[in-house]
């Protein structure tokens, strides 16, 4: 049974899609049940925290049995909302957006990229990856009409403002940003954010 | 002065190079002093988590004065250890490995792409962003010679914990993998990872 969302902390919803990917890779090695302490070691987590965090959802092991992986990754796709694909806008068709939309690991996890923008006249109306290379202006009017709901960010980080609040505008609710600065959005947004600079300094950090 | 290493929490250390990054934005906008709350609403976090965060680090703010950019920027580029640039190794010249090469937002920020390695013979010899990519088998010899500890993964799942062990081998003590698998590492390793889906599926959790 799911719980209320308000009573998980994030930081074990943030953990959710690392044990779905590992039960997806269970699923590819033919393996039916596997142990906490198992699952724990290939996520380099300990036992005990895979065991609480999913506490959370259920009772999904029984004790000294193990987990049974198909159960329980069907059970962590519903909680995550991955029953259908969710489909994506993508903005910015530069060197990154090529590298996403070319990228196989989206589809059969949840999600498929079904609009792509570019501010550059002569990337507008070319295809990429299938799809066709929208301007800008015609992004409100099209994640409306798609009432799509998410979006990958893939532009430069002085554009990133900008198409973050246009984005808003036409009914995004969660914001992959690939762009190197920190988004201002209403607190009912979601965002998430990818910079390899960052972390890439958090490890030098630890590099004497 | 900079703490001992042992005395920070890891979820501190991550947060600094989003500090960082702030710093650089305010430099770039000729803004040379900061209020804690004003820096707080920039990154979404709170003025007294920044001020508890840099604590951990000395003493950079006088009571209702201001962070003074250009000074916490470069003590935090010390704590960092970005006073010279890191030389990273790029393992995969794919789509991804092709806008890693291409991004400009290393250069400045403390790390310069040395050497890329690909698998395919037909990349190999190619060159790449001023680069000649270079087949997987100098891959030790290379980053040996060149005495790199920070590399990036940009292969498929398939063949990443080969990759890995490699790097470590010839001497890697850092890694930033795009691939979408945990790697078994050894615990003197740091690892960092991006993968998108995982990114995405944490906000699906929160989409009804």
């Amino acid at each position: 049974m799911k719980a209320m969302v308000e009573e998980v902390p994030d930081v074990v919803v943030a953990r959710l899609p690392l044990y779905l990917r590992a039960l997806n890779f269970l699923t590819e090695e033919g393996i039916s049940v596997i142990s906490s302490g198992e699952l724990a070691d290939r996520l380099g987590l300990s036992a005990a925290q895979i065991r609480k965090d999913l506490s959370h959802f259920g009772d999904f092991g029984k004790q000294g049995s193990g987990y049974a992986v198909g159960y329980l990754r069907q059970q962590l796709r519903e909680i995550l909302n991955l029953q259908d694909a969710w489909d994506v806008a993508l903005v910015g068709a530069g060197d990154l957006g090529h590298a996403l939309v070319h990228y196989g690991g989206f589809i059969g996890h949840g999600f498929r990229i079904r609009l792509v923008f570019d501010n550059n006249p002569q990337k507008i109306g070319r295809e990429l990856g299938g799809l066709t290379i929208l301007s800008p202006a015609l992004m409100k009017e099209e994640i409306r009409r798609l009432q799509m709901r998410l979006a990958i960010i893939a532009v430069p980080a002085a554009a990133a403002q900008r198409v973050t609040d246009e984005l808003i505008e036409a009914g995004v609710e969660a914001i992959l940003s690939y762009a190197p600065i920190t988004l201002q959005v209403p607190p009912n947004i979601h965002m998430q954010y990818i910079d390899p600079v960052v972390y890439l300094q958090h490890m030098t950090f630890y590099l004497k």
